[in-house]
């Protein structure tokens, strides 16, 4: 067998509490060299006659990309300590895997050669809120969904669509827009609404923030917030908020101190300036995000700024009830302010939604501590490359899935959220070259998948656009210009999804996938149901064999009722 | 090249913050399968024309070991951020290893295909205490250093060393006897002291802790160990004690409050209780440390629990300066207490020592947020077996030590503790069998080795003894009696340490390891001074050619002056 192909650590996604009794452990192989892998473990304190009581569990393969295969196995350690080691075998090699090196067989002698979980201890697991798994979220960028309130339309307001959005253009969309559209959102079956930032900033995005205690006026007032989370709640629709806690917009009270009063301010610590006085050409000389001068990255390690940031977190929470908070820019803040942020928004309500925006590997923010779940683009990346732009075939796509999944803990997976695009990248059905069959098998996969999916406003009806602010026009709602056939397919899929458990919850396994004919076969499966999808990511008409045994059991085609 | 042999994930030992300006990136590939290694990178908004601004730089081949070689670069990026991958060559073969996979040549249209360190925040920089880096420990189990107060003895004190102690025997040792000796900690050379339990507790150990805030009056009171403290400081020797937070003694006053009073006792959530009313036999009906029935588990979770527990690490800092906590059992108590500890105590004093008991890797706990160390017993456990027990050959020996310092970051590794024994394990002189040329080398490696050693009453002078109890016999005073060829060994090992900032600050890099001659070579080498250490672990003279060029360079011979 292939040594330096076998991985395991303990924690992160190796070996980590999937709930407060029960420890996953996985272990990765080189593909198709291991035959068969056994658990050997047990409570490191059970011995008898100097020879420590192991026990030996087959493991399960759950799954494989492109160079390993996974190995899994749930044990409930009685005693909530274990010890343990993995035994490989294949044809008639046997090796016994510790975290001190490879072994012919087991020592029994010590339990120092295996690798440790020492204590499960509730208030390490990762925990999320439960009704994360059974939301369907939408996105809505305010400024562009619906203008409910002409009378705070801000200066040079252009009417709704005459043009496409520049970085600059504004057109008029607000709260009471979204109010006036809540119908919509009940109809189409999401019960989640994310809206990118509302407080106080000059730009048409507000991700440069003026004031993080305000309504942006152009948006509406607290009342009007106030007004939308209660008749969301009523109708069931959890409400996310956008946090901007990474950088502050150049009109930010404090950094305008800065820029009058130089070193003088006393703000001059809330951020990283490296030179007085401030410039902004040709880059700024004080941190920002990116090299834009506009966001002046905040000194987030100052508790003072701490202080601030922290008591706005709990002030939309407190005075608008309002259920999740998604974190801009969030892996350039330091761990220390999640940690004390989902302190302090978790003792106010429990249940509240984190939600970090990381487009890479974000195992570091997940171990429990500090978020709930991030965007998970490489998700988002292997979707489009294989259904929108067939870069992929079927099976590397599967591979990247897999991948993507055996990467995080099962409690993190259940939680991830899942989104096909948002403001900051192309609209699908621009990138599937306005090929609507694949923007309905994105949605197909999306919506059948585990986690938490999120529809960026207007695809579900089929707008254009390119990366942003292409990605950012108005949104159309004379039905006759909108795609019904992609909403109503869209709206069937959110209906199923609601409907069963496991299409929504099930665990993900896929069954065939071939580049050949381009099709992929997978099962969800939660408690008693099965639910097997099998897309055709062609242009062709194919025949399959159903890759199950269905002896005996009861069927249903709910696509076709 | 072996694709499946490569491993990086940025973050823990991979990729971290070295200090606030600096990064160190690490990769892993098979063995002797790799030429040469290229780090490619830039900050990820450095663009021109739509292509990212790649820099390429070469990784140094840091060591090896059975299985991998390991590489490695220093980074100090401009601005805090860095998106990076790694070119690997190998005769014509070129593969580039990203997040997101293997590619021929480095992609530029995008940044998500790479690593991402996303920001160098300092408030996450792993950062121990600078003085740890130049102390050498001295472990005292203060029950068998020395009796200095008759006075106090317990009932039944047996007369120093007349016999070999069992678990329950006491012969009187105590705070005053350590103060009588600090001469001769002095004179050996150690500066920092760690003593097992202190606190009221009915064992000789005391890891059955009845009373945190009392001094146990068999070892003094709280005037006497002030005057320790003091002492210890005037002479420039930090004093560490041992909190026992996992579990209690028995005869804890909330424990006792539960055996008496039952499910009616204010403190039945203090513990983990599985029913009432309580048992010890056949194994305790409550959660315990291993299943001692004597030393109930604790519930950390219990915000009472935390808060007794913090007040007790709080004030022994506050009333007596000390300047360390090693912890007991501490993997088997929550990561979230732990960050709460390091908050409060480094709050009191930021230089204080944060030493964990974990025996295994113990990577999650050294992320900056926890410990500053742990004891390092697979740095022991190899040493024993090539020393000690010739089990294992000179290249395995070192191809464990490097596989070791590989597994944590290199700030890590400047502050680890590195024993040879405890009051855990059997004597060093036992284990080598009475054999004093390999106690002399253990020391050593030991004392020329970064980091922190620690060696444990008594070994210096040659002292025997299994297992506990065996290894906790009482110190021997008498010159005559001692062995002075170990201590005069131990004490110019210290001096030199100390004499030579590149024999304990210096980073250890293996210039030849042969198993015929079982000999090792190693340097040592900080800022412009290196020294060469050349070990024969046989029984036979050997010949061997210095490995390095020595043309125009300054030669001293440390050891013969």
């Amino acid at each position: 067998m292939f040594k330096e192909a076998i991985y395991h650590r303990p924690k992160d996604n190796f070996a980590y509490a999937y709930d407060e009794k029960t420890l996953h452990i996985r272990l990765r192989t080189k593909k198709d060299d291991v035959e068969a892998v056994h658990l050997l473990y047990a409570d490191p304190y059970e011995w008898k006659d100097g020879v420590w009581q192991l026990n030996r569990a087959p493991m399960v393969k759950s799954g494989f990309d492109d160079l390993f295969d996974y190995w899994f196995i749930e044990v409930i350690p009685p005693y909530r300590r274990l010890r343990y080691g993995f035994e490989l075998t294949s044809g008639n090699e046997k090796i016994v895997y510790t975290e001190k090196g490879f072994y012919h067989e087991a020592p029994t002698d010590d339990t120092a050669y295996y690798f440790c979980f020492p204590f499960l201890n509730k208030i390490d697991v990762f925990h999320a809120p439960e009704w994360v798994k059974d939301t369907v979220w939408y996105q809505i960028f305010p400024e562009r969904f619906a203008n409910g309130n002409p009378a705070i339309d801000p200066e040079g307001t252009l009417p709704w669509a005459s043009e496409d959005p520049t970085p600059t253009s504004f057109f008029g969309g607000d709260l009471e827009g979204i109010i006036q559209h809540l119908d919509y959102l009940v109809d189409l079956g999401v019960n989640g609404i994310y809206l990118t930032p509302i407080f106080h900033a000059p730009s048409n995005h507000k991700y440069d923030t003026t004031n993080y205690f305000e309504i942006d006026p152009h948006f509406g007032d607290k009342q009007t917030f106030k007004k939308l989370v209660d008749l969301c709640h009523e109708k069931g629709i959890r409400v996310m908020l956008d946090a901007v806690f990474n950088h502050c917009g150049y009109y930010f009270a404090p950094f305008q101190d800065v820029l009058k009063n130089g070193e003088a301010s006393k703000y001059k610590d809330w951020f990283h300036i490296h030179e007085f006085p401030l410039q902004t050409t040709p880059r700024p000389n004080y941190d920002a995000f990116a090299f834009v001068a506009q966001m002046p990255k905040l000194n987030t390690e100052n508790p003072e700024v701490k202080k601030y940031l922290l008591d706005v977190a709990a002030y939309w929470i407190q005075e608008f009830d309002i259920d999740g908070w998604r974190l801009d820019v969030a892996n350039e803040i330091d761990h220390q302010f999640w940690r004390e942020f989902r302190q302090v928004v978790k003792s106010m309500k429990p249940d509240v939604y984190i939600l970090g925006e990381i487009w890479h590997d974000a195992m570091p923010w997940l171990r429990g501590d500090q978020f709930d779940a991030v965007m998970n683009y490489p998700f988002t990346n292997g979707a489009i490359r294989f259904f929108a732009k067939n870069e992929i075939g079927a099976k590397q796509f599967a591979n990247i899935i897999t991948n993507v999944l055996h990467s995080y803990p099962e409690n993190v997976n259940e939680v991830a959220f899942h989104l096909l695009g948002s403001h900051d990248t192309p609209r699908i059905l621009t990138v599937c070259d306005n090929d609507v069959r694949k923007v309905k098998l994105l949605f197909l996969f999306q919506l059948s998948f585990t986690g938490s999916p999120c529809i960026y406003y207007g695809d579900e009806i089929g707008m254009t656009g390119g990366q942003d602010p292409g990605c950012r026009k108005c949104m159309v709602w004379e039905e006759e210009k909108q795609n019904r056939d992609i909403l109503e397919h869209v709206k069937k899929l959110i209906a199923l999804r609601k409907a069963h458990p496991a299409f929504r919850r099930g665990k993900i396994t896929f069954m065939d996938a071939s580049d050949e004919s381009n099709h992929l076969i997978y099962t969800k499966t939660y408690l008693d149901e099965t639910i097997l999808v099998m897309i055709n990511n062609s242009s062709k008409e194919i025949d399959i064999t159903v890759p199950l045994s269905l002896k005996g059991k009861w069927l249903v085609n709910l696509w076709t009722n």
